[in-house]
């Protein structure tokens, strides 16, 4: 399965400063290219390892007009690493928005009937799935979990959330990925889940509104913190556009629900 | 149906001010004694008229030991009033401790199914009964309805803030409620809700702890910010004591869950 | 000093049920004109009394488009009532949207040198002024002043939100009041709060955005959850658009922000 | 400088799973005895590394009393690793228990004055050390820096908390270290925050409780969910007990809050 993945960010950097960006996809892409430019002329990066692969990319700039532009060609799927001990517990943590410690009481009497992590994990999707209702501009940056649960409604980062909080809160180590997701639409970067069930690490996506198994890993982490695909360290800067694909070659995967299906 | 009551609260003003006191039955009691003393000498309380008959008691006192006694006996029950549009709207408000509002969209994918106001309050105390634990000691004074919810822990006035906070939610009228509670064990003063069932007023108590036709109103308002029986405006005081009495004349009357019941 | 206003709603009612406008001047006018219609129909509205001379007008309403136009002329101004205990002690509460109680530790030590409630009420209100930005779009409907302190921008609202709670936090009695403020800009309805200062319930804007003589009174009570012009108790319905117009005969009062001021 | 730590702790197992045990010091002691024993029997512990030199202790167990007792004896001071750029991004981000997403308003208000790193450090500290009550038995589990900032009150996870999440609002990168410090009374397990200041990871510890020279890492982290001495990840265990002591030879270190400190 040979996928090609882009994005393309366009900032006004009012106050010059450290930006991060986290657009490359994780591993060996066999064709990649960041170009990087600052009222035309080329910015360096600093490319710093994160979890599981992923990039994230450091700039100096100055002001004015910022274009990044990503694209990527990945040829074959990247062999699922089931990871360690050390993994698990940190997955099993609360986290800033995937407040599991809170939703404890309430996941085990809402979830009381599931005993596996592979029950729990198409329980809580499809509970989810069916309780929020997919609605851009509904909710802030700094909602989590728990605003998720109770309002009812959200996008793609708050149905990650509140899966992730869920699990976590009855013993499922989960984490969240950004990632290109080719079939979605509108088009976007996209966030889902990964669960660790029987040792592995497999995708949970509450929304449905792509194929899990054409999805390319961004970036990992605990919760929307971690995988931001643009963060101001310092600096004043505004998003002014965003444009991103992800194509597959020829017809998109199936996706059944019920099946078990790793990021790669 | 007589009643008697009583209730003694031992306090420490360490710095004196000034007081509220919320222990007086509401209505007219045919015998009632409220004797109030700091280091044995009487203090004066200006009696200040509260909502549904309620009656505050305002002290001004120095520093001290102060003790309250308070004694009544009623007879018979008090006609309950329907109230009007005024009182329908001010309780169908979200208030600080039953955030209604945040909880509206929980609340109607929870409640689907229940159409009238009668099968929402029975669906609404049920459930709560169900999911909340009575435990004491594991909330704080600043916890609210959502905060039970997601803690699955309380006493009276956690469960009389949730099941409020969902009533409302869901379109039925509801307040709370400060009473005696013959019955109840270990004794204290208790919490309930009232809710507005086909213009009348019905009491709702998802604790089980005591027979609800036997229930002596002190004070009623939108959430336990207004019933407290004691609050200090100003100064430093400390709770030493407190003792609480409730009896009826004769067996403590039946109770059938499924039956509606008014306070009076 | 004159003073005319008025203002009109445009309503889509998809599905028909109850609902409660706040759009009258307490008081009474020399000259009010309410007219409501559905779709060209008159429709009538019962008019319920709320607290401190306001009212509320109840509709039955079917579907279809609603339009309501009010209008009023108010001549010379209210001579403002004290108010007594009850009114005290009440708004000296935490509320749904001013949760005093969660701040009074904060606000005791932010306001740690203000001693007489005319000086407390004039730190809190700069303090205020000074700390938060005015910028609309940026709160909910669920924010309250711990929301407001934290995010350190909101609207008319949202500062009286804060200022209530921090007034309420250090012992002085705060509501809330939507008012007709003539020379606010953009023009629409305004929300100030009223503290009780020895004995007198005075005028707070922390917006300092109109001037506080010439305001009129619509609604008062503990927080935004009581004053608002539009409730839907039963129903489905979408506000459209809305005009509010307030205007003052002869030039704008002047409004000297150390001066004590009464909404009448 | 040698120092010599140890802790004990008894717990019920009622029902056997999986605990992680966190009470290892950082690094490789001169000496160090790891025992543990459920109903005198000896039980095996998996050591898991985690991040800057610390070791978790997984046990699977059975129903029992279970018995933890740890004892090392450190020589000499760690050279402080100053650590790269990931590590600099991920203490910049909001955690569980220290939301500087929402405290980035605030933080910037309060802090308007202070420039660089090592100003903030100092700026913060000791606002968090005049505002906050060092008070046991006040706050939850799940309280993070804003329960504290708000309430006033708290232990040393909760000076942690709300230094850290202050800091990294104002850009500084801060993270929290479990560890045992000698000359705490009572003595206990503490927690303090390293901050990034000039390259250097420097010991802040708003508490004033124990000299930072001294003190021994155990465990280190985002907040106190990475920190955790005890965790069930499955089970229900009770802590019956816990024992710590922690001395250094000779006498304490002389601590000046005005000096950089790193752990070691």
């Amino acid at each position: 399965m040979r996928r090609v993945v882009s994005s393309e960010l366009e900032l006004e950097v009012r106050d010059g400063g450290e930006l991060v960006l986290q657009v490359a996809a994780a591993g060996t892409p066999v064709d990649e290219v960041l170009d990087i430019r600052l009222d035309g002329s080329p910015v360096e990066a600093l490319e710093v390892p994160t979890p599981h692969g992923g990039r994230a990319h450091l700039l100096d700039v100055g002001t004015g007009r910022l274009v990044v532009r990503y694209a990527a060609t990945l040829a074959g799927r990247v062999a699922p690493s089931p990871g360690g001990n050390d993994e698990r517990l940190v997955y099993l943590r609360p986290s800033r928005y995937a407040e599991s410690d809170k939703l404890a009481e309430f996941a085990a009497h809402e979830f009381a009937g599931l005993a596996d992590a592979e029950s729990i994990v198409a329980g809580v999707s499809s509970w989810v799935g069916a309780r929020i209702a997919y609605e851009a501009g509904t909710s802030l940056s700094t909602h989590g979990a728990i605003d998720t649960l109770l309002g009812g409604r959200g996008v793609c980062r708050d149905f990650a959330h509140l899966v992730t909080a869920l699990l976590r809160a009855l013993g499922v180590p989960a984490r969240i990925a950004a990632v290109y997701a080719p079939g979605l639409s509108p088009m976007d970067f996209h966030a889902v889940v990964e669960s660790l069930v029987e040792g592995e690490w497999r995708v949970v996506d509450a929304t449905l509104l792509a194929p899990r198994p054409s999805l390319v890993r961004i970036a990992t982490g605990r919760d929307a913190a971690d995988i931001a695909f643009l963060t101001t360290v310092r600096g004043d800067v505004e998003l002014l556009g965003i444009q991103v694909n992800a194509i597959v070659d020829g017809t998109l995967p199936d996706d059944d629900p019920r099946q078990l299906v790793s990021l790669g």
